[in-house]
């Protein structure tokens, strides 16, 4: 496919003038890492050069035609299709979807194609039978194996953490493992959800019952991916809600035998055929060179998966779409990458990495959107001292935003196999102390998500990956 | 029964002290409405007076032997018992429970008996059908009839207020109405749970959908009583999520035709048989004249009934606990009623005052708890300017608990009838800012309480309920 014409932007420089800061900047980096003036200030007056067309695309975002429209462009995506796991039709509809709506807009759109998991759910369901029966609110874990047909019914056995569970030793055998664990952070407590089928099937469980990674509950059972160990048996996993797994732990140390009935129709099937959806801009001087907007297109299988990821993969299409609005093309290519199977361990990333490896040398940056589209406070970036300093540049154009600081470690499970060869990577700092009350739940939904809020999550990845392509050199390494 | 004997707590003033303040609280009432120094220096020193057992009451329960007692039996309560519905077999159970618990504990206790609604919600379920299959969580909603069994299919017109429901006329005659209202305040949305199946049936709506009257979702549906208008036709009423109600908005307003298919096998039984459960500690002086300390047994037949109202009806008891616990007896009877029936429209408590209104001008100060027993911030209170000015003093002794404040109204389904003819009336307002996050929900469970807080909750009601029972002379009207 080829990109359409764009037409110049009013008010952007002359192709003519495009050239005028090569000499400075090269001079720059020859001085590089010397932290001499020089260098600093004309950097920081190529970057400033921007100010004008920055403006313009947080006008056009903030105030413009495109304002409410990355707000718009989720919610018509995400209302008409729903969840949609790796492996799913939802997911091929999804792809199928943003293929034809980033077409339509004038994009440069293909696909890549990548094999995918395709573990489905099929039906579950989790009961207290005793001391007094109950229903359990669960959601099975992604890659768990399913009970047999007639279920799992065993006594429970709570525990706190992977310390209290290996005290337990013996009374484990036969039982289904409560984890009852704190939340301390998201990052902290995640590992019981990965890893406690297998800590627990060491000991001789028979399946594992989660309290779901959130610090607010409102009786919510929040699902993701888990990892069995190799060599060890392979039990059913679920979450259960905070509440529940609250009670159990209560029961429990009242001496009360607490038992549980599980049923889960899990199973794995072939892996499927699915796609990176790859939108882009090519760049008119370097169009090798890469900069790569990002988010992921799969979701769980609940909720709509507004949040995670949709936004990410709506904010990375939009600022291509404000871009082209406004006439810009950049001297690099802007690629926006809809990731597929992140969900699963950033599946669709990995074998794009293999595909486009040889090419490292070309991309300048790597951005992912993965922790939620609300109000940006930052910009994280991992990068050299000297990429740090024209970062550091960067931010000042969002001054409009008021989100003109960098913070360090940008992240994402899709742009983490280039940032550890050594690519820079960005991502988006947003206010986000209520994410992981909805994340992974059926609670992700639109209604978390705002029209203002995601303007500002767009006009800030637009002037970010615009000015960023369009320097003369490189971020340097 | 009969009131086992209470020994006399140490530091209490002995009984022969405790006729020393009668002269100066009879001149003062003589004085009454002229705002003399007199009077009120001497209603401040009898009130002042209590300092000591006040601080007694307050250390017993937060650092004694009653400490986190009061969740302890929450907890014990509501994870043996779970919900417990008017009507069902768990109220029983629950009664039973505290009948025993209290009269174990004790105290003076008998069942009052009462007729109470028997609504069962049956098997339910909602799906949107068109414009694509979804899920939609639901809660039936008190006192509704069931659809027909083989449920009810028809196209959605959403609505945003009763207004709106008007000006769609014609259109509304044999759709189902969801009402996407927003969240303002519980006590102004809820009109839509309340009044919104008759308003919708009106125009010939087939069904209402109402968006669940909480300010914060994570796909929860919150259930409650409604009210069918006489001579208004009675058509299956239901909540659904704030999300589900907004997904249906969206879609509307975009034109697309939105199908809904409801289950609903609620009904309504005859009457049950309940009981309003009554324990006492009885007055030295005046047994014949009462403070009631009270809380509703029953609850919604979703989550634990924790919040709404275990705490309520157990601080009431463990205020009575505490007291017994000091070898405390007041002049006037204590009495805590844990109502039956209450999410019905209080009508345990309506029959509670049929029962006793002859004897209304023996009723001293009716309490109620029903706002949550979460971090007190102050007592509410309803009386003539004169009862405020004795109130006023008195929560100075709630000093050790940073709750001195009074604030105007007390409120609560169940003492209004007494308020209502006169009866001075206090509630407890306490840090309910998550409040209608649970209420009625699958969320209402022990994980929303902590022990400090229902500590400090008993702790004011005992010491409120204690000293006004021991004044030498009622509160005046």
């Amino acid at each position: 496919m080829h990109l359409k014409p764009i037409k110049m932007a009013v008010g952007h420089r002359p192709l003519c003038l495009q050239s005028f800061p090569v000499l400075f900047w090269t001079c720059s980096l020859l001085l590089l890492g010397c932290g001499c003036v020089p260098m600093q200030r004309d950097m920081a007056k190529e970057v400033a050069s921007y100010t004008d067309v920055a403006n313009q695309i947080i006008k056009l975002v903030l105030s413009g035609s495109a304002q409410k429209r990355s707000y718009e462009r989720l919610s018509n995506f995400t209302d008409a299709i729903g969840n949609r796991v790796s492996g799913s039709h939802n997911l091929e509809l999804a792809i199928a979807y943003m293929y034809n709506a980033m077409s339509q807009d004038g994009l440069d759109v293909h696909l890549e194609p990548v094999k995918v998991p395709h573990w489905v759910r099929g039906e579950e369901g989790a009961e207290m039978v005793l001391p007094r029966p109950k229903t359990l609110a669960m959601l099975g874990l992604g890659s768990s194996v399913g009970t047999p047909p007639e279920g799992i019914e065993a006594e429970v056995v709570v525990v706190s953490s992977f310390e209290d569970l290996k005290s337990r030793g013996a009374n484990v055998s036969g039982r289904i493992v409560v984890f009852n664990q704190p939340f301390v952070s998201y990052g902290e407590t995640v590992a019981y959800r990965a890893f406690g089928a297998s800590e627990a099937a060491k000991l001789g469980a028979v399946a594992a019952l989660i309290r779901s990674v959130t610090p607010v509950s409102i009786n919510s059972p929040h699902t993701g991916v888990q990892d069995y160990q190799e060599g060890v048996r392979r039990i059913p996993a679920a979450c259960i809600t905070v509440e529940d797994a609250q009670l159990m732990a209560r029961m429990a140390a009242r001496g009360q035998r607490v038992v549980v009935r599980l049923n889960m129709g899990a199973k794995t099937l072939p892996d499927a055929d699915s796609f990176n959806t790859v939108a882009e801009i090519r760049g008119w001087q370097h169009p090798e060179q890469v900069v790569v907007l990002s988010g992921h297109l799969d979701s769980w299988d609940v909720g709509q998966g507004a949040m995670d990821d949709g936004g990410g993969a709506i904010i990375s299409w939009e600022a291509l779409s404000v871009i082209k609005d406004l006439g810009l093309r950049p001297r690099r290519t802007l690629r926006a990458v809809l990731w597929t199977a992140e969900e699963q361990g950033g599946v669709g990333a990995q074998q794009y990495y293999q595909r486009h490896k040889a090419n490292i040398s070309n991309f300048d940056l790597v951005m992912e959107s993965d922790l939620g589209t609300f109000a940006p406070v930052a910009l994280q970036f991992t990068g050299s001292p000297a990429a740090q300093k024209v970062m550091q540049e960067v931010v000042q154009l969002l001054a409009p935003l008021n989100t003109t600081r960098l913070e360090p470690h940008g992240e994402g499970t899709d742009i983490g196999p280039w940032m550890q060869a050594g690519v820079p990577g960005a991502s988006l700092h947003v206010e986000d102390d209520r994410y992981f009350w909805f994340h992974h739940s059926e609670g992700d939904t639109m209604s978390v998500q705002s029209p203002g809020a995601m303007d500002r999550c767009s006009a800030l990845w637009a002037v970010v990956a615009y000015v960023v392509a369009d320097l003369q050199d490189m971020l340097p390494r």
